[in-house]
């Protein structure tokens, strides 16, 4: 699925909720969910770091979704097959 | 583009550099770039805020190519047109 497809269907789904929590609320949510993911990585527990990766992505679109962002577009506009940094694939920034 | 295809090129890019960094140290970049994104939309940055949005997404990826999870399958298996607690679309939840 594409990313942008992804976004869309997070708006099908939460558009509703997502505009009423507003940009201060839904980022609140993305940071906790990559909390969780943290927690899920560190137990080793493979499910939980599924569906933990699953609602980091989801929140971001969420997120894409109630600022205007297309979240493919601003992703290939900035990674398109080169490091952004040093122009290179793969990447040979030397920091 | 699809999810897994926009994976597959951050591993292409970074992964050597990933790998050794490590899933804490990547975990730790992940929050400093969902933090980032909170300031560039504090600042209603446009610009900033799109590049933020591309930096979030691609540290997610990172992380997923590091800890051998498939973001969009991980993606999918939880949000697949509906909202994975409720069932709906859209969702109903009444929390």
């Amino acid at each position: 699925m594409h990313i942008s497809e992804f976004q869309e269907m997070m708006r099908r789904l939460y558009f509703h909720r997502d505009n009423e929590r507003g940009v201060k609320g839904t980022h609140e949510w993305l940071v906790e969910e990559v909390e969780e993911l943290r927690e899920a990585l560190e137990e080793e527990d493979k499910e939980a770091i599924e569906k933990e990766f699953a609602d980091v992505i989801a929140w971001l679109a969420s997120l894409a979704n109630i600022t205007g962002i297309n979240l493919e577009k601003a992703a290939l506009e900035k990674y398109n097959n080169k490091c952004p940094k040093c122009r290179c694939s793969p990447c040979q920034c030397t920091f």
